[in-house]
């Protein structure tokens, strides 16, 4: 089990204990919410239209998101539930990324099973992904008025810097002078704003105080960094029995992560040209592909300094929520979750 | 030109003063919203995101469904320019429609200019389209929450009616067992429904009462239906010399729209098998084809058949507007809008 244990210590002295607790809160929420979702009406006419929808919906995952907005409605009320429908606004408008982003990246699998463009065609991927957007919205509508308001303000930011994201993830690809700040700046929008406002919606529909929702919303932002980043960190240097993905697929792929920015930045030319050599070219040998790239990184500690900022964002997550109004049995089971968050079984 | 003369006499009657009047009142109202499209800010980054939609955006047109929220909102509030930001995310919906359309119909061309996806590519058309439909809900933020409410809600249910429509004329391309009640019903969804809810946002933002903006919305949509069975009839039986695209284009392309539909269901099954043998082959001579395809619809009077639905569907626009709370002159106007949106120069 991997641990988050890059210097954060009293984290690592609570984790055994708090996950289980952690655990139970989560599939509850996650029970609900499963429940909600089985309740929606999906088999619709047109079914070509609305047959892909619901198949996206039921591959699988963990519905961190939708869990996210539920248990944050519930540091504020005890009728969380209320928060179903934004929970279930959220989830739709993450997997309709899903279907257009593989439909971008040209990939043939998602959750193990088939693309909703490979199991159907581009078109059908492209209309049932503008389908869920729209729906998405429409469970908004639960709400009155201010609330609704506020939700789809903050819905529309979020989808907009989700897409402002997605465009610089496409940029980056053909750029060879990509700074950290910017990798920093595109994984916080591509998919750190989204568990923000995931946790701030929860906050929103239970009326908390506007600095609360704030607080959440950073929370959810700096821990979605944290954890965007492990998950970079974990691709390259996680158990390979494990991991559940191909360790060093990120290196197959020349992706340009943090560990490869920060390895540009401090390594020699020469191992800089090394780098560079294999990042424009698809090896056949890719384990030695990934032996030799990870012996530049480890030559330059680039995964002590990647540990570091990992930490950085996870305690700027951790440090906001101080000043949080909510009980502190809560406040401690909402850290308790930031950290379960943080540690995965790779 | 082309007159709306179908039984309808006391439209003929009045149009030609009544189009120099039209003609102004929309060509201030087209004024209105260039002035304020042109201050929208679209040279944001990531550029590559937000060229396209700028791009797109200027391409030209008329401007008819922004035009009819501004006239809409005139017949209720002199501070009409209110309604400009409605009018705006109605103008961009449209063309995020256009942006996604061209790719699902691999067109080439949009109003004489590359599309999206062939000036940049697929992947760009997908995304931007995606962020225009996000622009678009962003505008009605510019409204008070019940009226952000309210068109939201309409344009949401707007929407999704669209992606219904456009999957009905994609399922309908491999049916064979169309009817014309699902073609109306396809047409309405996929064209008519915008209208209609570009009208009704005009009466919402102008704090209309619920009733006018209901006779609105039905007005729109019926006009819409006839608007649109109207292009349908000019693309077959319009004046080569000035209808500006290829006359007999749905023909070339095997589109089963209401002629075809309606001979189908009137032709002895000698003409049947001419029908459906023609519409699934393309051939080399498409004069040829066009020449014996409109023989057999004139042998089964189509062209009347059809110009009586087109007169049915005008008309049911102009009856639901006699309950409408305006001054005689503002119906008299809208009535006279109307009758010059179904005049073409054909």
């Amino acid at each position: 089990m991997y641990l988050f244990n890059f210097g954060v210590h009293y984290i690592k002295s609570l984790l055994h204990l708090l996950f289980k607790i952690i655990t139970l809160d989560l599939s509850k929420f996650q029970q609900e919410f499963l429940t909600y979702k089985e309740a929606q009406n999906l088999t619709k006419e047109p079914k070509n239209l609305y047959q892909p929808i619901s198949y996206i919906l039921n591959l699988g995952g963990k519905k961190i998101r939708p869990v996210l907005t539920l248990m944050s409605a519930s540091l504020f009320t005890d009728d969380y539930k209320k928060a179903l429908p934004a929970a279930y606004a959220v989830e739709m408008f993450h997997n309709f990324t899903l279907v257009h982003d593989d439909i971008m990246d040209d990939a043939p699998l998602r959750r193990g099973k088939q693309t909703v463009h490979e199991k159907w065609d581009i078109n059908t991927g492209i209309l049932s992904g503008d389908a869920m957007l729209i729906l998405a919205y429409q469970y908004f509508e639960n709400y009155p008025p201010i609330i609704f308001q506020k939700l789809a303000k903050l819905f529309s930011k979020t989808a907009i810097e989700v897409c402002d994201g997605q465009q610089l993830d496409v940029d980056f690809e053909t750029r060879n002078d990509v700074s950290i700040e910017e990798y920093i700046k595109m994984i916080s929008l591509k998919t750190s704003v989204l568990i923000g406002a995931a946790l701030k919606m929860g906050a929103i529909v239970s009326e908390s105080s506007e600095k609360d929702a704030e607080i959440l919303y950073d929370f959810g932002l700096n821990l979605g960094i944290a954890f965007q980043l492990q998950d970079d960190y974990l691709d390259t240097y996680g158990n390979p029995e494990t991991f559940g993905k191909q360790v060093g697929g990120d290196i197959i792929e020349n992706k340009k992560t943090y560990l490869y920015l920060k390895a540009l930045e401090l390594a020699s030319s020469e191992d800089k040209k090394i780098l560079n050599n294999f990042y424009q070219s698809k090896l056949k040998d890719s384990n030695e592909k990934i032996t030799l790239v990870k012996k530049v990184f480890d030559r330059y500690q680039i995964p002590t300094y990647m540990k570091a900022q990992i930490t950085n964002y996870s305690q700027k997550a951790f440090v906001v929520l101080e000043d949080i109004n909510i009980s502190e049995g809560a406040k401690k089971g909402l850290l308790e979750f930031g950290k379960a968050l943080m540690t995965r079984n790779v």
